[in-house]
């Protein structure tokens, strides 16, 4: 089921790290210029004024060569006198921009201010880096996850990044997604005769995916699209390949299976790519099993391609 | 006229790189506590969305020891990722900040958008970095030197770096200055029957000084101070220390003598600190002779301590 070659467009709904990691397969196994990411936005975030929208510049900085895979956030090379600076003045630290970061902060911030739509920014930076992927932000309006916890209710950055995850998740909302509209091109992109698959990265379903799903009109406009929509499992043999959707998903009550993946997207997709390390589990849904761990580059190419294969099969059925 | 020791508060009107050498020299001839400086905010402008205080922010770096003395601006040991990054986006590079200085920037916007006004900001961040002295914003009010040239109506930015001080002035306002009200504290230094010495920094009259007598009340309250008020001279020898001060005297028709600067400051100044170089000059006002080149730190201390002196020499008249 690999090797097929895809003609026509991909499009792929993407959050983070993960996200990103099968965006750039998918560059190396199809024309870049054919795809088209749809971003969750739901973790974007003002610090200190400045405008952060987290998925987006993960994405830039993974399609553009310049992610610090080490870490896995942020610039490659990064350097960090803003920050020694910002504490010797007595500013918040618990959300570090690196030197260099900071310019897409800055610069995003100072044209929304002018009226600039976060998409049109999001192009440009894009175009100004070489990314021949079309990014497209789910949404220009602003829609904000948030988490009801055991320590109240929290905003995503406040749970994700000052609080790394620790309090109890029960329940998640996203602020804003009732009044939002898709962003220019993104219904279009689904819609679009052209598009042979439409792509779930394995993001985070909860807290990266359900976030594009919750903006009116895009669920309508999967189940609507003449592609075959397929999700990557973000599970592999039970646990999740990043900690937080696992505890995550404990804290919900939800078994860590296929199964409870083929559920959430119940509706949505018309396969799931489980990996290898399940193929005894239960998969109430077409599907097919490859590697799914994307560790090299070639790791994510593969994933990409048998993402793809499972799509094609799809359409022949 | 020299060596005669204050006791007393001292005040100094500055402007940027000129007055903060002055007002670093007075730190070492008097108790840095006992040093209130009323810092021009003409040049204020905003850049990519920050608010940016150029002439308080040399202040500040000057009095912490953070000041890049070869450069004559921003931060010691500064480095430029920010910018690099900005100009990969795209983004106008003709004002550079540095990654530290932009903590600043970033910091003092932030807590404006949150309502705090610039004198609290540029309180806390002397206080954050040791400095003793009290550093006061003339104005917490926006005023905006604009320069009529050559090239059109310009903002000083616009002229002064984006420019490079290439067009030709033919006059200079201060826009907001009618409706804007002196900083809290600013009236009251002034005033205030401890203060023994109100100086006048060598920054540029016309662009870093007039700003601050344009402030409604500056004027009158240094008219009524019981207290010598004493301008050190920015001429010497015929020639101004920094090229934009001559290059706009000779622009607006004016000599570059001491008795242009007398007469510039007349009704606001009791004394001028003459440079020793122009011993043969008319100086149609009470004066003293100094070497007022500041070079090194010894000859801040000495340039203050003349100036300290040339204004005891009036108290006792």
């Amino acid at each position: 089921m690999t090797g097929r070659p895809v003609s026509g467009r991909v499009v792929v709904l993407t959050g983070g790290v993960g996200g990103a990691k099968l965006v750039l397969g998918l560059t190396r196994v199809v024309d870049p210029a054919s795809i088209t990411a749809i971003v969750n936005t739901g973790d974007d975030f003002r610090h200190l004024g400045l405008a952060i929208s987290p998925d987006i510049d993960t994405l830039l900085y993974t399609l553009a060569g310049k992610s610090n895979r080490a870490q896995g956030w942020g610039r490659e090379g990064e350097s960090w006198s803003f920050m020694d600076a910002l504490r010797s003045l007595g500013g918040e630290d618990w959300f570090a921009f690196g030197d260099g970061d900071l310019a897409l902060h800055v610069l995003r911030s100072a044209r929304l201010v002018q009226g600039e739509t976060l998409s049109a920014i999001t192009h440009d930076f894009a175009r100004a880096w070489g990314i021949a992927v079309a990014m497209r932000p789910m949404s220009d309006d602003a829609i904000t996850t948030h988490l009801a916890t055991d320590a109240g209710e929290l905003a995503f950055q406040d749970y994700f990044v000052a609080r790394r995850c620790a309090p109890v998740v029960s329940a998640i909302r996203f602020e804003g997604a009732s009044a939002a509209r898709p962003a220019p091109g993104v219904l279009e992109a689904i819609a679009d005769p052209d598009t042979q698959a439409i792509l779930i990265a394995p993001s985070n379903p909860w807290l990266s995916v359900d976030p594009v799903l919750a903006v009116p009109g895009i669920r309508a406009a999967l189940a609507a699209a003449s592609a075959p929509v397929v999700a990557v499992t973000p599970i592999i043999a039970g646990e999740a390949v990043k900690g937080p959707t696992a505890k995550l998903m404990r804290e919900l009550g939800l078994a860590l299976t296929p199964a409870t993946i083929a559920a959430h997207y119940d509706g949505v997709i018309d396969a799931l790519l489980v990996d290898d390390r399940d193929r005894a589990a239960d998969v109430p849904i077409a599907h097919a099993f490859a590697d799914t761990l994307m560790t090299t580059l070639e790791d994510r190419a593969r994933v990409a391609g048998a993402a793809l294969a499972l799509a094609a099969s799809c359409r022949g059925r």
